[in-house]
């Protein structure tokens, strides 16, 4: 079968012809239908992250189809037996295990779950990962309720958006900000109230001055600015993130945090009943993943560079 | 009366006679039996806190009589409606209200506990700030179970102290930091396993090579070496901070706390409620404030000084 292999760091993943695996006890051999990038892939290919595996299939997001139903795959393998972290066997599919950028997968039948009937095969492809990284750093952790004020950093990524989604589905108030007009202008299309820029040194006393504060926020960044989403946090606020693009976090100022009783939350993927109740959000609100584009399977390299560009604006999805 | 009023910055409270004060609705003038010191006074005599009143009394824990009755004040008042943060309208006794450094005081019943009956005056007067501080910190925002790990830092403070005898109640494991060999002794006859001196710079590692990690941390410091304590923190662990005596925090590595699910929580003071369950808990516990001295109330000032020097490990009070 055609798959898409890490082979070297720096290098995008090379296309080659494999075995399709042999399968062990509870394992099925399913078709590829759909698959989607994640970040998580182009930091592998960046030598970016631990425990890399010469000659693994990437890809984490898939929708699949065995004996005529069609699923989608929930990514994150052995979570363990409690709900507050994963376990140290937990990995994710696409490393060390072979992924999705291929004809065929062999996954445990555990983690398929009937596709949402309401979802393309693409729209489920770009759903796993980043729904239920977003589910969990938002729904799980901050517990937001309805008519709360919740700003999303770094809105276009795919977690970014979900959390977005998700947050308006439960009747939360959003807000976003983006180093990007454009990413700004398309969020408030989806139901965001108003965007602040991020390069504007300005941009917390604005937010302050024109809502007050926000009651929850959803980052992935942190580094030397994470400051800045303490300043604009109201009283009893929490504070989510499930990434560190940006690097350590400096000058955090520890009154701000205990004198308005703020909690911070550091969040990272999901549990499989995290899985489950992102998904019945997902069928409940009918939410449909934001797709920045479409490729063929045969232009896995084009998604990666334009995720390396970052000027997407939801999912890069690749059609099998 | 005789009390000691804040008159300058950089000045000891002046210890002065003036006049009792006149009573509004739902106000009792009690006599007060026992009071005891926190750094907030010291900080206040500094100029280190905010909305300063010259011709305050200082002073926020007390014991009290009225019409043959003892009793505690909960000194801090209008928390508000919600358990979450306190209101606007928030403030601790003793700074702007005429606070316990004095012989009587005016204080709305609501604010008046009936002395715990295992406690004498001198301990009960020890409790109130830096106990429903400590519970809150603790108990409400970390949730700390049975048999868990809880680590405190800088023992010796009356926070950090009572926090200790909390988590021991509640059946954790407690060890403890600190930078002087001999409070982590005096912590280990109160029932810690074990004592690090932070400013060995090895400590972490010792720690983790020692019991692995913990579940729970309270800190009353942060600054530049909280990295540490994330450092030390086992999967799904929850850090509490009520202060920030080193200042901002740096060097925060954001992959060490979402990849282990860590929460961290702001915490200060405690609602009426906490107020009440911590008093529920040191009665059910019998559990006696450690003090470490009970000094005549007209040595208020040897008790600052005491305080200034850091010494101390355990409650300064006064016996009025």
């Amino acid at each position: 079968m055609q798959a898409y292999v890490f082979q070297n760091i720096n290098e995008l993943p090379f296309k080659t012809e494999i075995n399709i695996p042999e399968i062990q006890d509870n394992e099925e051999i399913v078709e590829i239908k759909a698959s989607a990038l994640n970040h998580r892939d182009l930091w592998i290919t960046k030598g970016q992250y631990p425990n890399l595996r010469f000659g693994t299939v990437l890809g984490s997001d898939g929708c699949v189809t065995l004996g005529g139903n069609t699923f989608i795959i929930n990514p994150g393998l052995n979570w363990g037996t409690t709900e507050k972290y994963q376990s140290d066997r937990f990995k994710i599919l696409g490393m060390p295990d072979f992924g999705t950028f291929a004809e065929y997968l062999h996954i445990d039948r555990t983690y398929l779950y009937t596709k949402p009937t309401h979802l393309s095969n693409e729209e489920a492809a770009a759903l796993p990962l980043a729904g239920v990284t977003a589910y969990r750093a938002l729904v799980v952790k901050t517990q937001p309720e309805k008519g709360e004020k919740v700003l999303i950093s770094g809105v276009g990524g795919g977690v970014a958006l979900f959390a977005m989604q998700f947050a308006l589905a439960l009747g939360c108030e959003v807000y976003v900000t983006s180093g990007s007009e454009h990413k700004i202008e398309k969020a408030k299309e989806l139901g965001a109230k108003a965007g602040y820029l991020y390069q504007n040194p300005d941009w917390t006393k604005q937010l302050i001055s024109d809502i007050g504060g926000v009651d929850v926020v959803i980052d992935g960044a942190c580094g030397p600015t994470f400051n800045n989403l303490v300043k604009i946090c109201n009283p009893g606020a929490r504070i989510s993130f499930y990434g560190g693009t940006q690097g350590k976090i400096d000058g955090l100022n520890p009154q701000l945090i205990f004198w308005r009783q703020i909690s911070v939350f550091g969040s990272t993927m999901g549990s499989d009943l995290d899985f489950v109740n992102m998904l019945s959000l997902v069928e409940k609100y009918r939410i449909k993943p934001v797709i920045d584009c479409v490729l063929p399977f045969d232009h896995v390299h084009d998604g990666f560079r334009k995720m390396k560009e970052g000027t997407q604006f939801g999912k890069i999805v690749f059609s099998h």
